[in-house]
């Protein structure tokens, strides 16, 4: 798996790496700013980037979809460090990967695992058990400050892996969202609704590309015919099909809300039909 | 054009630039992240600062008021990236502005417009067309990652602009919010709603010197009289007019919304009479 | 009071010294970011976190909760700046304060007061009364960015707080919530709900030990029987006592809102009982 980014230009200073951080925290509590401070005192050098603290509390799956549509596009050997853990404290174990050029760090939930799934290449995993790259207290509610924050900070720093933790063969995998496949029609599902209302679904480009812009697009009641490349090419109020930043099917309103028009809810089913 | 800073007393290091972003992406989805990993990955030295990313929808008008108010506040050659872009993959072209002491990136729909009047100096404008300076592969609907940060992040190290893209005399500018001036009165518009609930207007202090304190303002069938120092004038619960942080008329209300004790709304009139 | 971050493992470069920021001023308006901008142009190598932005409008209780929760978790000599304040342009005193390991920098209105109590060491006081360190032109309602952004940059790079302002031996703090200790039984207040719905007390640890996890936790007409360790420890849907990750007593509801179920607030008394 390619990264996003080309070429690169420029090289950081030794030491820096960048941390991205997913949780469920939101950024009212200071539970977010108090994870980059513990990163901050292990590794000044640091370098974190937000990916998103507004997943809903406790959704996995929506974690699961923003790392695995997103991880891509930063920099070799940044290190994806998410946070959404409704065991905190139980038995689930704290883990990290290793998958083509990133780095993840977080709990065994599945909540990387689409991202793994992606990366498509031979996944290395650490079960993090060495306290010594903990804070010296653990709390049993907030291992993202007292676990995966320093373990993402030492990381960051260039402690290696198989000194974080113990080589494991095993995670929780998240199963990817069916998608059934038919001669002439495709069914998927909505994967996700952004803050523009667009629907995003499971349908990859590639499924679509012998049917050119002569497709149909059927949910909630509603038919579109035809692929638009963009929303300048509907009228303001128009639903339109479309492929996504991710290159997937996408239903949006031009200048609008297609969540709200339709009422839409991720995991609706979305169907494609052939000219 | 100065800027607000006074007297700099640090140099940034070579190569560091600060990038602010203006978006209405919200921040629980990851585009604005992953425009940060983009911007990183081309430039590791890039320095980013959020400006708004609540901006709502589509919403230009807002996104340039608060980028005109704002902007000089930051260092010079700093690099102002908005993306508020309904147009997005359509006709609409990708531009770059210089402007006083600073860079602005953005869709040409008027958005940085506002800031460039308040530049009030010589504008230099290009057109973004080279290719080479964007990511290889561009979707259609989020050239906020796929064509702005990355020309943001080569210009933050230090591409010249005339590499970037070709020389433009023309772009699109937004109509300034008319202020009617007569003998003892004036009448603006609420421009701008934060998050205190107070009432922004467009009316500058210069037009109120000659009044003094003496002043009435009149909105929503009400009349406030003479002009607060600061919120520590007015009893919990008034209802005071004051000069904003930007130097223009304000209506709040001590301990409480203005917003909210009005029902007011960005666009209403707003009047003021002398003594 | 020690930080909490254990043995350093490395050190900043010279000028680099972390800012926190803590504001009501959400991060729609761009005030946050102008604060950013004040700061860098300032002091370039400065860092910045934000540890939160969504305090209620003058909610100083709130603030200064959160400040004295989270501080210790950050590099020494980290600089926490404040800016909850009603009271901006009147009579309040800005302040920068010395505690432990950190500087604090706000209004004199008892926002960091809760921290410095914490701090449990001796603090030193400036009265923040040289204009030389803030920016040219001074607003009347936006210190954060006229005042105590500069001062805290200045003292980043190295000033020291003498040039900073005068010393002082006075300033506001907020009265401590009440704890009531009776023979086997205790009565404390929910002194923050958090994003996830849990309500934390203030009613530490150590009071509780005693009891083991034999205790019954009253409040709301319900009565929580024994300590949990953590939330993997109840049922979906159960009500559950537990030590927060601040080891104070907290009530959460497992995959669930403890806030909704409860009809909760900020200031509901909670009783502990023996067993």
């Amino acid at each position: 798996m390619p990264t996003r980014m080309g070429r690169r230009r420029a090289r950081p200073r030794r030491g820096e790496r960048w941390i991205t951080l997913t949780t469920d925290f939101g950024t009212g509590d200071g539970y977010v700013g108090v994870m980059k401070g513990v990163i901050y005192g292990i590794n000044p050098q640091a370098r974190i980037v937000d990916l998103s603290h507004d997943i809903p509390p406790q959704d996995i799956a929506r974690a699961a979809f923003l790392l695995a549509r997103h991880f891509t596009f930063f920099p070799p050997d940044t290190i994806h460090l998410v946070v959404v853990d409704p065991g905190v404290g139980g038995e689930r174990r704290p883990l990290l990967w290793m998958a083509g050029h990133y780095f993840f760090v977080g709990p065994d939930n599945g909540v990387v695992s689409t991202a793994l799934r992606r990366a498509g290449q031979s996944v290395r995993a650490y079960h993090l058990n060495r306290p010594r790259y903990w804070l010296p207290r653990i709390s049993s509610t907030f291992h993202g400050r007292d676990i995966f924050a320093p373990v993402a900070a030492h990381l960051s720093r260039g402690i290696l892996p198989r000194s974080l933790g113990q080589k494991t063969k095993q995670w929780v995998a998240l199963e990817p969202p069916a998608l059934k496949v038919g001669p002439g029609r495709l069914q998927g599902r909505i994967a996700h609704i952004d803050r523009f209302g667009n629907l995003l679904t499971n349908i990859p480009a590639e499924h679509l590309s012998a049917w050119g812009s002569q497709l149909r697009v059927r949910l909630h009641q509603v038919e579109i015919l035809g692929l638009a490349r963009t929303f300048a090419d509907g009228a303001p109020g128009n639903l339109i099909a479309y492929l996504d930043s991710d290159w997937h099917l996408a239903i949006g309103r031009v200048l609008g809300s297609a969540q709200t028009t339709l009422g839409a809810r991720v995991g609706d089913p979305v169907e494609v039909l052939g000219p």
